[in-house]
């Protein structure tokens, strides 16, 4: 007998095997046809016979109360499958929005939006990308404004990359309500609130869907249009002008489960891949004994290990109650290249079918590149790493 | 004015913006709907009104007669488009064929296979490779049969990965004639044999498309089953059983064509990312003179002139009548691994755009990933060359 | 107030600061001139004066008994300098010997060996490494014999690389008591035993020092001439034939305390070049603001992160009494390359100075570059990395 | 019989094996104890018996006169021995001066300058490099003064990194006539001016050697003092304020005769290493056939080819007489980090032998570590290389 966390872990690897790979392997890339939202319903209620919805949930509401660390587990063998975290309730955005909720919410605000959306029976998104000029890797250039007005909020702007608007039951959305866009560099201006948006609220339109190379997001990464919308005081979420800083809230758990699912997904890759040579023969011998598939191979193990460590280092420091801001930095941008580099020596010792569907590797090529730039591009972070060290260093007495 | 080179590459790069970029710019992952059979000819009318067609074709057969290095420019600029090669009928696997025809085919064969291909009105498949375990990145497992019967050959067997063999009008077939399977390492055992098969002959079926990521292929990348196929003796071309001979003289110079097309699609994915970075701000400046763009930009700019130089060395030691089999295969490694890097930072670079169809750089990631592992992977050419290193060091009078 | 570990950090921070980098300042490539035997003595008196002697060893032979995770801070901290280690008496080889005798040694052998090893009073030596054809990268290769004679053993060979050998107060020498060189793969065949023998045993004579790149290993890396060496029984160590499990014992603590040593001095070579950047202008701005040197800056810290994280998921199995053979091969393999990498990076930081004695960055990085082959090169590693993860990976109901 | 180059190649390879590899073998680091001057002149001697002295200088010098593809060949038969440059006169700075002064230097700086530099009688330096914050990898910063004073100029200033000072007959002063440090970013500001100062005029002394991780350059690389150092006017190279563009004519080529010399360098250390692994026996089978050492053998391969490419593609551009600033960075750029990987491998291939005087490899790598900062860190090609190709491609009409 295990921890609750070993046991969560070894019964959501076996339902995602029972249940969920055959999802993967008939997927040609339309989610829709895939079954859409019934799907969603239907592996949901797989997963809570299986005891595994929710690791990360409270108990309150449904879920196994699972901390960072701990979740690490579950998530990654949720992750090994692509539907696997919308069947265990795991799956960005809404994971990411269920932590802050629990973090922020009113007790209102908990029974209305939390609860449903911990519990699985609606789905959200959170509304912060905006087009060009608009806030992208740079949250400080944010334009969609909420001002004052009788008795509430008028909120207006465009919105993009709006990650499962589709079929969303609310919106988080991000709006300015002090300052100016670019006012002090990244995440520093002052003046964004954030707002709990009923998906039916006049003036909020979902438009078109972001043709991404990643397939199997439910809901898609779509534009959001705000056209005047008005909400009362009570959308609100926590206080107003504090919305930056519930970003970064979000944001460390976020990239963190990020990384968690991802791993599974790239385990996944590596595992077909090194089935696949040790089954076949070429040059005359089993291609797994060959030097230059040793090589991808142990690489591989090596970027899984590393992915894993910086992780749980994170994991830790959020656990501990830290923001953790720059482990998971440095977890978030090791990770996106780590895990594409697995997948992409996968496809390398899977030879021409490892650039099929014939074999899963080539889908989960797909929906992981796109991790290198969700979340902020690998570059973004690397700035901000870099200008951290340097105050960190230079502020310290002289090393040299 | 230029030499007739520097001229057919200035014409293809102005025939190719007016008359194929808006192809790829619509062009949504299905070949058939972009136009399909319809779409070549109509797209090679307009490359024979532009007097850029068959840049590399022999005069007697329409073309305009480059060699290696001379056509390097024109493909490069065919290639910037998904749809360049076969408007100006220098794809693949045609353009190959061509080649080897006009190296080895009778008078006959000449006026019944390769003038019509030379001159676009029908299109051909190349069919070496098989399923597993016969013949892949090893030649030698060839498994597909020729015997001998009454006044011809019988030939059967299983083919796969067949580049634009639906729709093909005749296939070029390895089969194997004398030997047997995975007899003396890599492209040693002799006994193969090209057969030259109208698409109609009966026994000849082309199967299942591959689903592979690379969407652009007139004809797809299918299975294509022999059984009992029935040629005579004039179906064979050149010799029987020097078959891997001649398939060493299509390869050396069909790698470098591939390096020249895809040399034109990273350039297009580079320019394209440096022309939206150039347009956008963020944090405070040009995103184009932040540093880790400069850097993304300049390993770029770094990487095609490596692979252009590379290419240029291998093209001329072919043009000087040389097998090149070492210099080909030194530059396809190297190409197809920079030549995907280019388009990876490309595709940073255009941040969430760049995982998007809204510009061009994802759909060239996708059609550019396979070659690395089409025409042989960078594993086993890796594998080849060091073969050849140690062979030719170890030769000389010891250098250490 | 911290914890013990966090504690001794501090200190040995603040002590080596003090009273060791003056040497690496000074060191110009002879360890000798710098000092010597009599350096070593003045460094430790120093270091138990400040109470930072010994934290890894047992409490009874005077030391803080630290464990793996938490000596992971001291000896980062005394590997910020050259010198560190020795003063600390954290330095290899020693640190691993005392290691294993902890673990192996008899009553008697603790008395004779061990304490004097760990309180400081002399140094020591481990003899497995041989010239080709003998044991190296492959240890199943041993040719070194010890026979039984009257009363005792007597052992014949070669080694080489043996570190800190000249001025050793005693080696342990891996010596062949059953089966042939080459049996069985890497550390498999049976039959090598440990020998505890004092220097001036008859018959031991130390010899060439290799010419190596690193320079500060007191005693150097040597050739060891064993010519009919007799030892009593009372020199094995642990029992017959079973030194090559024993060595097992040593090798993962002691890759990992490598580790330790070295990413302490990688963090200096950072450190350095971090402030020597943000000390000076170019084109027109601070360098540690211009985006190419954030990239290097980045890069450092993020291998610096996922190699300490690496290393605390392999001592925390090391410290629940793993034999972690995996994890320390995985932390082993990528430290080494990512702190060459941090050091590499650093002096492209410095510029030219980064190529001289001027600052200590090119020092660090002489030192340092053997541990990519040190210990088991990386392709050693790597390749006994695929064939675990090939066997673990086809153990598991199949993955694809 | 092949062409004067390929034969030129031909005799410098075996001159440099018969003559000169065995000064590499018994170099300790210390130039001076292995000949020093009379070093040179001793080699040169033999170089001129074997007829392969000064292949690139003019006849009339008593060179060969190979233009820059030419010349290729034998450059790198020279490097192949870290003694071959100096022996055949093609050594930096020397072989850059020459160049230079046979572009720029009237009849009587012929007389005095050159013709004793071609003809091997005296060494030089070219004094441009300055300490911080003077002309470094940023030379608009220059600072080093020159003032017209009666019937000539008074220099003044201090220079550092000046290679082969010690020992040097003349130096190549560049020194600012007009204009202020940074005044136009890199290279941009005018006001520099050359001179041609005997070693033995007052007021200029060589001071302090830097102490260099590379060891083999005869007269080291040095600090110069300039202190009110007076010249006449026939002193001035060229005109008053074209020392920039001038310091561009040199640097061209110069960089690419680097690139021939190292490539040699690098390849001896790739061949030691293949045949150290050939001749070497691990795990069962010769290292060379096992794929973790296939793999660093192709690398090395691709390696080398590439670097050849692109240094070809230049040295046509500057025969063609470009001025190639672009070919040349990118030339330099890529080939300092390949041929490192190459040497850097070459070093894992030999194991411990690798970081061992007792093979040349590690020789090599020490002495080739500063040429990614000599002559322009990598870093600052790159920011250049950026930033020529955002102008380039914006300025056509846009691409995407």
């Amino acid at each position: 007998m295990g921890t609750l966390a070993e046991d969560l872990t070894a019964r959501t690897r076996a339902f995602v095997a029972e249940h969920v790979l055959g999802v993967d392997d008939e997927f040609d890339g339309d989610v829709n046809a895939a079954g859409g939202e019934a799907l969603r319903v239907r592996l949901q209620e797989s997963a809570r016979a299986a005891g595994v919805f929710a690791p990360q949930v409270a108990r309150e509401f449904g879920g196994h109360g699972l901390g960072m660390v701990d979740r690490s587990g579950p998530l990654e063998e949720a992750g090994y499958s692509l539907f696997g975290p919308i069947a265990t309730n795991v799956g960005a955005p809404d994971e990411g929005n269920i932590h802050m909720l629990e973090a922020i919410a009113s007790a209102d605000q908990r029974t209305r939006f939390l609860e449903p959306l911990a519990r699985g029976l609606v789905r959200s998104a959170f509304a912060m990308t905006e087009p060009a000029p608009g806030a992208g890797a740079d949250p400080s250039a944010l334009r969609t404004r909420a001002v004052r007005g009788d008795g509430g909020w008028v909120i207006t702007g465009e919105k993009r990359f709006i990650t499962g608007a589709e079929g969303a039951g609310f919106f988080i959305v991000m709006a300015r309500t002090s300052g100016e866009p670019g006012g002090a560099g990244a995440g520093g201006a002052g003046g964004a609130t954030m707002f709990l948006v009923p998906a039916d609220t006049p003036g909020l339109r979902v438009g078109r869907h972001l043709p991404t190379v990643d397939r199997a997001m439910l809901g898609g990464h779509c534009e959001v249009h705000l056209e005047g919308v008005v909400v009362g005081e009570d959308a609100v979420l926590g206080e107003v002008d504090l919305g930056f800083r519930y970003a970064q809230v979000r944001l460390g758990p976020a990239r963190m489960t990020h990384v968690m699912r991802w791993t599974g997904a790239a385990r996944r890759a590596h595992e077909t891949a090194v089935a696949y040579v040790a089954g076949r023969e070429a040059f005359g011998g089993r291609i797994s004994d060959l030097g230059l598939a040793q090589q991808h191979i142990a690489d591989n193990e090596i970027d899984l290990a590393a992915t894993r460590a910086l992780l749980r280092t994170a994991c830790e420091e959020l656990d501990a109650g830290g923001r953790a801001s720059e482990s998971t930095s440095i977890a978030k941008t090791f990770a996106a290249e780590a895990l594409d580099r697995v997948v992409d020596r996968s496809q390398q010792l899977c030879g021409g079918l490892g650039v099929t569907a014939d074999l899963p590797v080539a889908k989960i090529a797909r929906e992981l590149r796109p991790f290198r730039i969700y979340d902020g591009p690998s570059e973004v972070h690397r700035w901000s790493i870099a200008k951290r060290a340097v105050k960190r260093i230079t502020s310290q007495a002289g090393p040299a």
